[in-house]
């Protein structure tokens, strides 16, 4: 592509992506007076979060949306910026809607008695005890990785039990937290995330586990307080369309023109490191890990009512549906202050597929079934209903994270899952050790990235001595591939 | 991106890519009297299949290489331009060279015993048995079809048996059609695809199977001379990277301007669609489904002799290695003429990764070696040694196909497998029904894509009554997202 008129950006360091992980980076590499530049193809930060005030005055959450006690890496930036969280509403009694219509209440955080509950305990305790034995930092070097990773998490559950409501749990647990079937997503996946979280209970539950609390501002606050603090470093907008790397530099090409830096971090997901043209080409390993690696698939629908009126009724608004309901999970997010009543409704895997395609009267009145169902006929008429299906966002392409497909961490695990290559490191919560997965994880993700490129930058200014000069690419070049 | 000072090319049908499935596809559509245009973004016809004249005069197949009596579409195709075959070599005894350094000498197309083969056979046999239920036209339709999908091969091979000899031998079987681990693969992919060629056997045997000729000037020899026939229809050096549609037609922004046209077929692998900028976005099926389709590994290794001096120990230079060799399977790759002797070494899968990844000293060292191992001490000096690395090909990304790992069909398979989108039609060898993942099924999968496309224009020709203005996008716009 010509490119000879074009505007050309010059930076030590050009991040990739502002959600997060890239946010993150830049702040690191900023206050440690590196150069930078975040490059973010939509119109706004915070990539898989994004909150929204609706006309009613209520902030809804469209996407990750909770922080808990031992998202210690979160917590800190967030109370770098100021900004407060609120405990997850979750009074009074939970509710299943089981497949057959039975309907079971209870309190607590898991039900004690209930069809498959034995079973499901067992084999959660199982992988439990499983992810005990995962190195999340080199996870190539756990005891059994490959043959854990040679099943997908569904054969695992078949070849540990025939009760089909303990099957069904399961799946509801594996659709809950990874937005995946336990047919696509590896064992040893599943393994690796409970492990990086500290334990299965850790990602299930609310109250001092991942669930634990919201932000008063929404999710994405301390993305936009990161963002407003970097100012200008932060181009919105400007999708990377190719990178090519030489002796001296990278060069990223843009819809806005050329950006030349001597490093660069790739913080995006997976699905959309496939988007950009590389010169040189990807390793195969690289390119092998992301073809194992697809997009979650969920969507939010958050229905606004003028009170929380199933509290009155002693329940906590929080239910798991099985059965024909497009929707698994019912939350009650509530803002913290209660004048609204707001439930949002998890659609997940297979079950988004088949409600994505219907037209938007029959989503509609499929997730207020399900609403009824979870909360009572209140619920069949909000003041407000609005949806968020993540696969039909173009640069996220899904959600929470993309996941590992079986046989993916044996091929391509070790070179591909975030080795840099070159001038390019990779950042993103698919890539974090701890809370893989996780707002959690893509802001640890940012924080290794940028030690990565500190570190990188520091022993080229010891073997070359004297200023270095950013943006030094050898020569013009009129070409990209 | 400006495109206004780019030319811009107006055609009916752009078909993207040069591969069987984009040249049939131009043929046909050519044929019936439609104005085509294929763009190539790499600087040759043939896709997958590649030959190449060696300087010792030989002609080496670095892809696909094979037709089979029952691969119909690919023998009418190569008929019609006169491109001849010949019975893949095949005289003498083969070889089986066991992880312990056992060597097992058979005649026939299987050895009759050996570790693992009665638990090897009793379950290729169920393979066949349940391959018999699928439905290749609607998948979707098989019986128990989402239970098949959610285990991987491995996973089911392990529940069928602990026999590590057999899982040994399953696992070759796996790499050498698939390219792929049992462990990433899944089991109804695998169902589907024995039943597209009519049966394990047919995968796996020479005579009257897949392997059963090879073309005199090579694999491609087909996919070139059709390229000639089409003439400058045919682009090469075109990568497409945005394609948008709208109600009057599609425009395709290339990197040597835009082509317009009113319909599209992508004959590229699912691994090259990530590469194109989609305006509107894919629907989600076809993204997910295209995330749940890795690119098989393998690299094909070449090594001329003077002459095929394993013949005379009865040896037919066919052998399969299990252990610490990085080759899988030896084939006797002699030409014709029999005035040489060629041994070609296929690795794959893992083995492949952990191959490329050494040195070309070490690369040729540990081939060479397997080399004798399967023929004998003068294997290890060949008169001219070539490898071909597919996963390191910019535009190919490995081989032979596409797999579907588990989980995908049941998530995305129905909407996203061949299903059209708008005006852009699929073709490749991944969206055939019969030898999927064979050249014959890139040629079949050409011929349905280009009957779907002018099935299409007829029936606008039809609606709007009048001569079919070619290249009828609305307005001009300066701007791909």
């Amino acid at each position: 592509m010509e490119q000879r008129e074009r505007p050309v950006v010059e930076t030590r360091v050009a991040v990739v992506g502002a959600g997060y992980a890239g946010l993150t980076a830049a702040l690191e590499l900023t206050d440690a007076g590196v150069d930078t530049v975040v490059l973010e193809a939509s119109d706004r930060v915070g990539g898989r979060t994004l909150s929204e005030l609706r006309p009613s005055g209520v902030r809804v959450d469209h996407g990750g949306q909770w922080v808990g006690p031992t998202q210690h890496r979160l917590r800190a930036l967030a109370a770098r910026f100021g900004c407060a969280t609120f405990p997850t509403w979750e009074t009074g009694r939970h509710l299943e809607v089981w497949h057959d219509g039975t309907r079971v209440g209870y309190a607590g955080a898991a039900p004690a008695t209930g069809p498959g509950i034995p079973e499901y305990e067992r084999i959660t305790a199982l992988l439990d005890r499983l992810a005990g034995t995962v190195d999340v930092d080199s996870p190539w070097q756990t005891p059994r990785f490959a043959e854990f990773d040679g099943h997908s998490a569904e054969g695992f559950f078949r070849s540990e039990t025939g009760d089909e409501d303990a099957l069904r749990r399961l799946a509801l647990a594996v659709q809950g937290v990874w937005c995946a079937e336990p047919s696509e997503i590896s064992l040893f996946h599943v393994l690796f995330y409970i492990a990086s979280a500290g334990g299965y209970e850790q990602l299930m539950e609310t109250r001092d586990c991942a669930q634990d609390s919201r932000f008063t501002e929404g999710a994405d606050g301390p993305a936009r307080a990161v963002a407003a603090a970097l100012g200008d470093r932060v181009r919105l907008g400007v999708p990377v369309r190719a990178i090519r790397q030489c002796a001296a530099g990278v060069e990223l090409s843009t819809d806005r023109g050329l950006v030349r830096a001597e490093r660069a971090v790739l913080a995006v997901p997976p699905t959309a490191v496939h988007r950009i043209a590389f010169d040189p080409v990807l390793p195969a390993a690289r390119r092998g890990w992301i073809g194992h690696s697809p997009m979650g698939r969920v969507a939010k629908v958050h229905a606004v009512y003028r009170r929380p009126f199933w509290r009155a009724a002693g329940s906590s608004g929080i239910a798991t549906l099985y059965g024909d309901h497009p929707v698994g999970v019912v939350f009650d997010n509530s803002p913290e202050d209660g004048r609204h009543g707001v439930l949002v409704a998890f659609v997940y895997g297979d079950r988004l597929t088949r409600w994505a395609a219907l037209d938007p009267d029959a989503r509609r009145a499929s997730v207020l079934a399900a609403l009824v169902a979870a909360a009572g006929p209140e619920a069949a008429e909000p003041d407000d209903y609005t949806e968020k299906v993540w696969p039909q966002q173009e640069w996220t392409t899904g959600g929470y994270e993309c996941f590992v497909t079986p046989g993916g961490w044996t091929g391509h695990g070790r070179q591909g899952w975030r080795e840099p290559v070159g001038r390019l490191h990779w950042a993103g919560t698919e890539t974090a050790s701890v809370w893989n997965g996780y707002i959690d994880g893509a802001v640890s993700s940012g924080e290794r990235a940028a030690a990565e490129v500190a570190e990188a930058l520091a022993a080229r200014a010891v073997a070359a001595p004297g200023p270095a000069a950013p943006g030094i690419m050898s020569s013009r070049h009129e070409q990209h591939r």
